[in-house]
């Protein structure tokens, strides 16, 4: 074997499922025409994972996490500073984050339209530049747009708590005070409040409101927090790990979970974290990304969209476009990788949600000892040579078998 | 899916085994017709399950506090407080319950029975009542009968501790002195010393003993503690899953750990305990408790004694009854329940006591991946796509797969 070899992960977001009447009681994985993915099981080694643990249902943040060998309990503190990273807005240790959205409130502070009219961008980019320079009792604000409705709050300043409630009242009712969850979130639960009020000072009159008035549209006069999360500290991926790392994912979440662990984040023309994403042009940027990085992180969310759909035939058709991806794998992925095909969790057709049922895993490298399994999907792979694993578990099996693991005693 | 389902555990205590010689070299389970049981195992999903770990030998106890999905080694104190809520005495944290025997002792406390004749109500339910109201230095002494020559102390007051030996000189030699295992405990051994000398004053002279003496049989005149326990403080069923709970079981133990859980025990006309219980109503018990309640722990100890008798013949007439027990299940349990088969423990005939062994796990209910497995035992359970789980990891892969358990991030 090479000195040390490469890594790539490619997760099939929300691939696993449970047996499905319509499918006469197969899973949409066994129901696909896949020879590329079953290839690789019967050239490599399979098992099941449980990605948190068992029977408990994993977040795609939370997973993804287990994934890079990092413990979610200690690192995971809220998907506000996910979805902040997600869009490029990576905080510090201290800074607390909150998902936004833009919202319409008539003028007692009643939500109209928690979305006010879907407003997107270029709208939500030009609303945000008023916020530029923002800081409220010596705390610094930050927003910025995100997709369609939605936005990102970053307060960055001495004594700020992530315990504080949402001011989002997720319906048509009054603008929520927002609240503090401990004492010590009392000055963080002010500057909210004052936020939501200065939010409103300033996009009421707005421009872009005006203007949309003018057309009969929604304006979108106040933004509201919800979600909020304290940036963790994580040890970088390339520290931990030792390896240069990239990320090849379309949706924000994966993105900003990639970011937060200091992977470089590659965009992908085509990649578009939807049904409709160009999964080739992805599997190239990865195999790019491989000539110059040692470990790349792949998310491809297509079967997850499937399974919330609860539509079980599209759920097949992803699979077998995610099998073509995968031959193509078989053809340009240089020797010297070693790939494992993994999902983040299981998204049952029948849940249209996360399951906490094990996912499937085939780790291919040249020299793997083959087990009998020829097939890839959730019965098989339990039959598989790797048994049954946990999420942390996986990046410590590819490092070793990429050669990089140092002994443990002599 | 419906939104949520409902649980049902069946534990076919002390239900693995080992390859016996006189089966050919086959397991009891292995031996037994068990259409049904097979039936389960073809339809849902098997794996083997470390009760405690691999290699641990539980007792009865130890291994439903884990299939409840309690650290029995957080929470697990000693038989004596289980023993004591299986006849329906449930203290609170602080009180210390003991085991006792009614025996007949000399006028030099040398033990001449330590059964007393196998005394047993209604002579114990008469002698107990003597100890009504009895304290000790401001410690109460709660006497109450078990069955035959057995019965509880729990003692309440401030500063006692479960670190005592034992008064039962398990022989026929003198009363033991009991002595304190930590300095903390001088104060509970000396309560404990006063006791036993109370209980011989108190019962050598009692009309139920003349009776006795005039009749031939040995007096009942000692009460002697042993296996002294402080009880738990054990999060209520309730509270830990977010799910009504019942037990159906016909041994005491069994009994106590359901009563210390909070769960409503449910008393089964013909659920003896022993080899002669009428399964199936202890099937349609659970069945109907199913009607109301979420969660339905089954205990069936027949098995078990078979194995602690040594006897393989009865224990494969035993499984075979159990499988008549899954039949009725299988036609009468209602769709939207999870079910589970599985052991406490194995009881190997040769050893005629509890191993370490894994023990065989079914799941089943609609959607169940399939794998393999046709038959149930202990081999093919092995062989299953659940692979090899811990007793602990049971009640969360139920509670998923009920639609009950949260997601741990976005």
């Amino acid at each position: 074997m090479p000195e040390t070899r490469k890594i790539l992960i490619v997760v099939m977001d929300g691939l696993g499922d449970r047996a499905i009447k319509q499918l006469h009681w197969k899973t949409p994985l066994q129901s696909a025409v896949r020879p590329n993915l079953n290839w690789y099981a019967e050239h490599g080694s399979s098992g099941i994972v449980d990605v948190i643990g068992p029977g408990i249902r994993p977040g795609s943040d939370t997973s993804h996490l287990s994934i890079l060998g990092y413990d979610p309990y200690e690192v995971y503190t809220g998907r506000g500073p996910i979805e902040a990273a997600g869009i490029g807005l990576v905080g510090k240790k201290g800074d607390v984050a909150f998902r936004c959205n833009f919202a319409t409130v008539d003028g007692k502070m009643v939500v109209t339209d928690r979305r006010a009219g879907r407003i997107k961008e270029p709208d939500t980019t030009e609303l945000v530049k008023a916020f530029d320079g923002l800081t409220i009792d010596g705390v610094e604000a930050v927003v910025k747009e995100a997709t369609e409705h939605r936005a990102v709050l970053l307060l960055r300043g001495p004594g700020l708590s992530a315990k504080v409630s949402d001011a989002d009242p997720h319906g048509s009712s009054k603008v929520h005070d927002v609240l503090p969850l401990e004492p010590e979130a009392k000055k963080t639960a002010k500057i909210v409040n004052a936020f939501v009020k200065r939010s409103y000072s300033i996009l009421n009159d707005h421009p872009v409101n005006l203007h949309r008035a003018s057309l009969g549209l929604p304006v979108a006069n106040i933004l509201l927090p919800r979600g909020a999360g304290m940036f963790p500290e994580i040890e970088p991926f390339e520290d931990k790990w030792d390896m240069t790392g990239a990320c090849v994912a379309g949706v924000s979440l994966i993105k900003g979970i990639g970011r937060i662990c200091g992977l470089e984040i590659i965009e992908v023309p085509g990649a578009t974290g939807g049904l409709d994403t160009d999964m080739i042009a992805k599997a190239k940027a990865a195999i790019h990304q491989l000539e110059s990085k040692d470990f790349v992180l792949m998310n491809i969310k297509a079967a997850d969209i499937a399974s919330h759909d609860g539509d079980p035939v599209k759920k097949v058709e992803v699979i077998e476009r995610l099998d073509e991806m995968a031959g193509f794998m078989r053809q340009n992925l240089p020797e010297d990788v070693v790939v494992a095909f993994v999902a983040d969790h299981c998204t049952p057709i029948e849940m249209q949600d996360h399951s906490g049922d094990p996912v499937p895993l085939t780790i291919y490298c040249e020299g793997m000892v083959r087990d009998t399994g020829a097939t890839f999907d959730e019965a098989a792979a339990s039959q598989g040579g790797l048994g049954r694993l946990r999420g942390k578990d996986i990046m410590p099996i590819l490092y070793d078998k990429a050669g990089r693991s140092e002994k443990f005693g002599a």
